[in-house]
């Protein structure tokens, strides 16, 4: 089947695939509709545990060459389908991780294929340009087409990066750069600027900070890790800068039932806010930007209202500093909007808005503003990849076509509904179900329980991943249709009745 | 003629681009035997200056969405072949820059081509893995045929990453975990470390440093600017560690006429590097690594002796530093051999090698003790791409097949021994012509002038690049033959007679 998929005939032969997709399936509901997805599988089926012997070996050989205690295990990716991730021992499992939540339209999108087997392509793919001197023909076009399709509102100026902690450190750069910019009224540098940044030291390089919050996750590179504060893994033992760090709201649920507490609590956090951008500015190391997410993903999909960051975005704006909204995971239409700070209503919802995983490619969009003063100061040899715009622009192609917002929304609603019916059922185990469209979550009373469920759910053909210390995170495709959700919940279920 | 090469009857039709490359030759040189390189061009061929006015169109139109005040022109990579570059005004130049040196084996090369003709690798290009929790198949076979089979000296392991700068603040944590491992015995981490780390606080989050030189350069996200001093430009209103810079050798040319004050200006250096990593231990924090180009590129084209390596190398190791060789420019060939610290003679060269550019695939090879104890600590969402895997299989195969290696040297001779007669005969304004393989560079009298230069030839059709303050660096990719460096010479001799 593979040889047949990935033949010239391409792209896919749909009766074919919609044949074989009729065996297989151990699972349905009655009450979902038929799959929407054309191109896909109709239901998981499993031959081993996960990993399985074969997986197992190939760990075992790549593990002479790298370290592979995270590997899960490997994948058939000729095979796998929409929503459907197949691995190398012939088990096929409801994808609802999707490689930690960056398959924006399944896989082996027939859109996608296209894509490659575009004879006008071929070029893009073979000679990789260096993006900010020698950029090909199409470029601008592609980007309008892409990237500039989707602005966030007030945005009209993208910079593409090849990944999401590149787009953070970035942007962080490009913050310093209009901080400094402001704070010397728009001057030249001095010399002592030019000559005292060349041996690291002031006040070429000054000492400003960003303000970031505990549980936020904002990459790995070591101006990200420095706001990043989800686990203490991710930090040990790299050396970091002092800039401050304010709680994020913890909200109870239902939160129907804890309006009054929750909204103390999201006070506390922003006067806590205020109160360290005063204290920073007093120490020398003046906030010159916040970094936030709609929703703490790594962290634990900790959710604050849109009042929150209403108020957050004007303390940002009254104390001088840039506000960057880090859509890296929440980007791409998981929360029924393409943005989820397209919740919050505001016009001017940020200065930065950053992206990667689903829009295939990172970068970040911003005000004419935070545009570096002079060339090669945001610059690298590649930045970004121009293939992934050419992807991007189907991706956005098929989220219009097939209305994939209104999917997500409408498929957010019966899984955040499942969940809630779920943590009825298992009140001792489940609890906490949230989400905003598909991208949810729900605790699970300990860390340990926590992982065997994921297991669990991974040997019954359900994908799932873990945040903060005791959550699962759902993150499914855009393709995750009502059908899937069932089918996901009917598995979930059977799968919950050992943790009673 | 675009049309047909990227059409399915792909790979190249080679006897219609041969025929199409017959027309259009400006210059040649009656001492270089006929271009080997069989799918390109034989020649430049200008029709407007450069950027013409479709340029300069397209130019304002990326303005209206970035800064564009370092773009050169916009290409047209489809008409681009081999070792020419072809622009959107139909000026066809010879690239001895090629995309920052990223570029290995020329444009449209057949074999690349091929990659994305065969069907078993289209899902790769539209699936793209969470590499370190869910690899293909194929990922260990395809490091094994690609990054390993040019392992340097002692480094069995390896890591992908999306680009140079991830390679080397990768490399970095990696560093510093290992040094961090090693201070507490290999003991698990204390309470009080984990819990610090999370609020970038000691113990958890060291004062450790990277010792650097000056006029290196590392990458620009925020843990590699720390050890960048190229150009303060870079460098200017980012914060910053305060991490211990050497000076690097200022080599006086030519090397015979200055043998003992250069030896004495390396010792200088050398025990600079000694008196540093003691100070900054004394001020508590003990340089984990040391970091080095084996010839500073973008800094200049600064190169120091096998000596200065080796006796650095045993710094390193006398002191418990890790040693960084940052190969991300000077790997992959161009020096004549694959690693330029090849040159150095060392069975034990490093503990790191990064590389990023003509690898198409960033990443740093690695000795055994130097990967994390844990996963996660060096992990992001996708870790490298394993479409460039794909590509660089591709690529190694061409360098041995066609001894590129030897050719590079051949070549590297040929330009060497042209620029030492350039410099002899336009005194006033070029000295200082050096170089390793086809890795050369030559200064120019003023920046003002080098600028004119590099403006003036690539109107001439030669697409040159600056580094440091006033010089050129040479660039060319793998398949730049003596007929090439023929072809420059006379093409920028002619250019050099405006500047005597």
């Amino acid at each position: 089947m593979a040889s047949s998929l990935m033949g010239c005939q391409l792209p896919l032969s749909l009766q074919k695939i919609l044949r074989l997709s009729a065996t297989g399936c151990r699972f349905s509901s009655k009450a979902a509709p038929k799959t929407q997805v054309e191109f896909e599988y109709d239901g998981p089926s499993m031959k081993t545990t996960v990993p399985g012997p074969r997986s197992q070996e190939l760990t075992k050989q790549l593990g002479g060459i790298q370290n592979v205690a995270a590997v899960n295990f490997f994948c058939n990716y000729e095979e796998s389908r929409g929503n459907y991730l197949v691995d190398v021992d012939g088990n096929r499992m409801l994808d609802v991780y999707t490689q930690i939540s960056s398959i924006p339209i399944g896989y082996n999108h027939p859109a996608l294929h296209k894509v490659i087997t575009n004879p006008s392509n071929m070029s893009a793919f073979v000679n990789r340009p260096a993006l900010g001197i020698l950029p090909p023909e199409s470029f601008p076009d592609k980007l309008t087409e892409s990237l500039l399709s989707v602005a966030p509102s007030g945005m009209s100026r993208v910079q593409t990066m090849a990944c999401g902690s590149c787009s953070n450190e970035n942007a962080y750069k490009a913050i310093f750069i209009w901080y400094r910019n402001k704070e010397r009224g728009h001057n030249l540098p001095s010399e002592q600027e030019l000559s005292s940044c060349m041996i690291n030291k002031g006040p070429g390089c000054p000492e400003l900070s960003i303000l970031s919050f505990m549980g936020g996750f904002h990459g790995r590179t070591m101006g990200c890790l420095a706001t990043t504060h989800s686990k203490s893994i991710h930090k040990l033992d790299v050396p970091t800068f002092d800039w401050p760090i304010a709680h994020f709201p913890k909200l109870q649920y239902p939160l129907e039932q804890f309006t009054r507490e929750n909204a103390a609590e999201e006070a506390r956090c922003l006067e806590e806010v205020e109160d360290l951008m005063v204290k920073w500015r007093q120490k020398g190391k003046p906030v010159a930007g916040i970094v936030v997410e709609p929703i703490q993903a790594e962290g634990g999909d900790n959710h604050a209202s849109a009042d929150f960051f209403r108020s957050l975005r004007n303390i940002a704006r009254k104390h001088g500093s840039a506000f960057l909204v880090d859509e890296v995971q929440t980007g791409g239409g998981a929360t029924g909007k393409f943005w989820a700070h397209e919740h919050w209503g505001l016009d001017d919802p940020g200065d930065i808005v950053s992206f990667s995983k689903k829009l295939l490619t990172g970068g970040f969009f911003h005000k004419f503003e935070f545009q570096a003063d002079q060339p090669y100061r945001i610059f690298n040899t590649w930045m970004g990849d121009p293939t992934k715009n050419l992807f991007l622009c189907e991706v956005l192609d098929v989220i219009r076509r097939e209305n994939l917002l209104d999917e997500v929304t409408r498929s957010g609603k019966t899984l955040l509904n499942g969940l809630c019916e779920l943590q009825t059922q298992f009140p001792g185990v489940l609890s906490r179900a949230r989400g905003q469209g598909t991208f949810c979550a729900i605790d699970v009373c300990d860390e340990t329980t926590r992982n065997k469920i994921l297991i669990a759910a991974r040997n019954k053909g359900i994908l799932l991943g873990g945040c903060g210390d005791r959550s699962i995170r759902f993150r499914p495709s855009l393709v995750f249709k009502e059908y899937h959700v069932h089918l996901f919940l009917n598995i979930f279920n059977d799968v919950m009745t050992q943790f009673k």
